[in-house]
């Protein structure tokens, strides 16, 4: 039997619960709880208040709720103690096909974590597309999550419970993600291209200019034509172009060439699009979910025939990791026209000029120039840019929150730095008259930690430190160190800046070391655009979820268009503490079905707007 | 016109400062304001007393001071402002022969001095031994002392004027440093032998039984016999040990073959000593000041044919350092029975066996333990045990003290660490979810630093510190450390350690990051024996000089021998901060002097004991 969110509402709390039967297993006091806060209009509504429920709950009702499940491939699962859901779950994932090795080392592993623990390991078997890991993913799982913190991992298996609870929500509601399962599945198609060296290795790396890289620009530009662009093209610098025209002649890159009279009863279009290369061994989702997200809405749009009063550009942008040329943004640089001419001029480390293999060589300068100024965009013919992205960050995922609005891409400063005190004998220099380097980085570790989280979103981190030939019974006499510093506006940024290095200088003043440092970045915050904030703000309502804001903490391409238009993004949440940069970044179907759901809710707000 | 102390504690104060005139340049207010303190029984006494005037004196009167010098090779040099002493001290070191290139030079400095501290540069240019430095000394000190920080640099002109008016001091007194001096050149001598390329560079390094290490052995050998030893001899494992005998027969090494009838009337003997090879490019001074100290008293007890009423047993122990075998104490131990008969089968790093190179393969291993056994003393043949040392720390340096008592030979403890944090991205990671590995340290290296303070006289280090392939952009999952804790008694010692190792549990569960901490070495405190300080106490009294007490921070031969019987040890003051295991450690013949008169003291205080 189907359930509906109508009929949930409508029940006593108790009748409500009892429909919400086996969602936790064994533990109804959580579908109890939540139905104190119906009526729900979305299934990811509930979702959200169930996982609320459990994080509200005491650290007992935490521990209850992880032991009544069973263990992985345990004794267990013939035991009466298993539900139909986790038999069913834990047999889809081919845990009952184990060979006896594999058999053996969960049992091992089952040991160990419960040792280490206390409790069952924990893991949301069907995976984020919810047809079920391989016992290869899950053992490996297994193994790294066994090396975690205890609290970490207290929170880790409640998540997975969460995903658990999704999926069987979605079977009791008969409601499946499946735009975003299709989403899903462009992604891990996208991901076979892989350049040499990492492909063998199941890892992927996309590198500008590659055939790996090339063969993506084929694979985009094919499944953009299928999904109903009006125009499809690929560019001199690689990024992948589609139009979806407006309800009339739209104003878009080829505006230029339109006749004069056609010019004004043009529409502007909303620009959106993010990068498809990768860093080495990176992941599936960073760029990528950025167009393929507006790609599906355009394939559906395009399925009833359905015009908007504004044309849509998707840009698959080809370059934005500054893995193989040091010049930062130079996809989305050429369409607010920053592409420097001098980049051309770069060596990749091969020994490959930019110019030759843009070009092939074939090229004047001036005409080569010419090429890449010619992808220059008139922001006049533009509504603005939006950009949907992995959030490469554990927020969301702690929050159990699939969507986040993003208020600002943080402004950024870098430096490399050295403190320079006095060697000296560990065992005979009193503590009073050392000039330790290191203990002096030290006292400003601690100061950075708390003067950034006064702030509340600004972020101060020593990545880099090492005491050059230390030994154990010399103190430090050298201490090299980075620090990275960041905030949502500039004046934020600089205040943090400036505190930071005013401490540096009193801490080395008063220990009689000195410091050396030096800036080597400076980005200026992207702070969204209200309007456009605001938009993504009554998309994401509209899922039923709360309204989180949030700083990005990495630089994106909506980093590049600022400079020329307004812009705003939206962030989708990253399983694994949002890690990235890392083949464990992952995104669920659900979640990605959401991202979907608001960016269309966006193009239907807009058109509405559009309209009036 | 030779000045007495008696006629300077007789004058007026007005009259005694004008007879010290010239001592400090342009400011008799030193000379005024320690004329306060007289009576002075001893030069070192009127010594100290004028550097604790400048010491105690305003920062402004301080660089006052320091201004009144001239430049070094200045213009100066021919103006009136120049002091007749200084004319002929600069003159003594060569400055006035310079070379084009070197005066150049030496004008490049003095302007880059200037133009960074605000004051000239003050060098002693008559150095520690009181004939000079050459040109490229002063030049290579003026380049070093450059980089120094201002604080530093600012006590470090103060000492180099209070050496300059020792010079000047003993001149006017006519009261020269004789047996320091010959001490010092000892020292130099024995210098020249050095290891293959190391002596090459001007480096010296004496590893144990290299071609070097014997040529030193011999050459102490010889040195004992030129002083008057009664035997000479240098052992299986290459101690060099010289026996003066007593007033009687003393029972010394031998005492075992001496006849029954012998013993009860032979007397105890006084060990002393400490070790003549050396790290890896390191000072001339470390242990090599242990034994020729008291050579020099007995070669001037011998010059007047006297013998006091116990032996004198002079022991140059050949190995300390544990640069070529990790056998720590492997010569010192020998005495006490503790030499361990595995490290015969320990491989050097060219793979050779210590049993191979000490004994040419031609002993059995028991012939060898055997011969190794009978170096064991019988802690009833002796009085006791001292040592003299450099201090190889920067206190009595600061002091302007040349001496100071030992209380107790630090107990230690080491280990190497880990935290494990968790690696992630330093935009998209809020302060508040961080787990930032380098971070913890951090904390802890702070609290180390207080903690250790509190109890005045332990120190704490973290030598080493590395987070490995850190990032600029990521957050350090990992910090390795090193942890040396040093205390004067291993109670003092244990209850630092077990609240370093507190707070680091504690640190890392509220930072949800973990740790692991191998111990890598624990040697127990060796605290002086009460009497034996008390002996070296009225020793120092009877220089002049304030009594000072501290531990060493640093490990020493004593401290082997303090597991049989009982011992104390004098420091002797290191210049530059007191630095170690370094070329750049030194001592000056006045400090050598003092080590020698009190040692001689020590002797004449104990005669008179055993006479009583």
């Amino acid at each position: 039997m189907t359930l509906t969110l109508q009929q949930l509402n409508a029940a006593s709390q108790d009748e409500a619960t009892a429909l919400l039967d086996g969602t936790y297993e064994h533990s109804a006091w959580i579908a109890h709880a939540a139905m104190a806060q119906r009526p729900f209009t979305t299934l990811a509504a509930l979702k959200y208040a169930m996982a609320q429920v459990v994080a509200q709950a005491s650290r007992e009702q935490q521990l209850g709720l992880i032991r009544a499940h069973p263990e992985l491939a345990g004794k267990a699962m013939v035991s009466q103690s298993l539900t139909a859901e986790s038999t069913h779950e834990q047999s889809k994932a081919g845990l009952t096909n184990c060979s006896a090795e594999e058999f053996a080392k969960l049992q091992k592993l089952n040991a160990d974590y419960n040792a280490k623990f206390g409790w069952p390991f924990i893991l949301a078997v069907r995976g984020p597309r919810g047809l079920g890991l391989t016992r290869q993913q899950i053992i490996a799982t297994f193994e790294r999550r066994l090396h975690g913190h205890p609290d970490f991992e207290l929170v880790e298996c409640l998540r997975n419970i969460h995903r658990i609870a999704e999926i069987r929500l979605n079977d009791k509601f008969a409601t499946q993600p499946d735009l975003g399962s299709e989403l899903w599945d462009w992604h891990e198609s996208l991901s076979a291209h892989s350049d040499p060296g990492f492909k063998e290795n199941g890892q992927l790396t996309v590198t500008y200019m590659t055939d790996a890289h090339k063969a993506c620009a084929q694979e985009i530009a094919a499944r953009m034509r299928e999904c109903g662009f009006d125009s499809v093209e690929i560019d001199v610098l690689g990024n992948v172009v589609g139009c979806y025209e407006s309800d009339s002649a739209s104003r878009s890159i080829h505006a230029v060439e339109m006749p004069k009279t056609l010019e004004k009863s043009a529409k502007k279009s909303l620009l959106t699009g993010s990068h498809y290369d990768t860093v080495r061994n990176g992941g599936k989702y960073d760029g990528r979910l950025g167009f393929f997200t507006p790609m599906m809405c355009v394939r559906e749009l395009h399925k009833t025939g359905r015009r908007l009063p504004f044309g849509i550009e998707v840009v698959a942008f080809s370059e934005e990791e500054g893995q193989r040329y040091k010049a930062t943004f130079l996809a989305s640089g050429a369409l607010t026209g920053h592409f420097n001419p001098a980049w051309l001029e770069q060596a990749d480390s091969d020994g490959i000029l930019m110019k030759n293999m843009l070009f092939a060589g074939t090229e004047s300068a001036q005409d080569a120039m010419n090429k890449i100024a010619f992808l220059k965009r008139d922001p006049t013919n533009y509504l603005g840019f939006v950009e949907v992205h992995i959030e490469q960050g554990p927020v969301l995922n702690a929050m159990n929150l699939p969507l986040g609005v993003v208020t600002s891409i943080n402004g950024s400063v870098r430096y490399l730095g050295e403190i320079i005190g006095q060697a000296s004998h560990a065992g005979t220099t009193p503590m009073a008259t050392r000039r330790d380097a290191a203990a002096a980085l030290a006292e400003l570790s601690v100061y950075m930690e708390s003067r950034a989280a006064k702030d509340g979103d600004s972020v101060a981190t020593i990545g880099m430190l090492n005491v050059p030939n230390g030994s154990i019974n010399v103190v430090p006499g050298k201490c090299s160190f980075s620090l990275d510093l960041r905030a949502p506006t500039d004046a934020q940024r600089d205040a943090l800046v400036n505190d930071v290095i005013a401490q540096l200088k009193s801490i080395c003043e008063r220990r009689a070391v000195s410091y050396t440092l030096e800036e080597t970045m400076r980005v200026a915050a992207a702070p969204s655009d209200a309007a456009w904030q605001a938009r993504w703000t009554k998309a994401v309502q509209a899922t039923g979820l709360p309204i989180f804001t949030m700083p990005s903490g990495a630089g994106h391409d909506a980093m590049k268009l600022h400079e020329i238009m307004p812009q705003a993004m939206l962030f989708v949440r990253g399983e694994n503490s949002g890690i990235s940069h890392n083949p464990l970044e992952s995104t669920t179907q659900d979640d990605m079905q959401l991202g979907i759901d608001a960016f269309m809710q966006l193009l239907n707000n807009l058109a509405q707007e559009k309209d009036q």
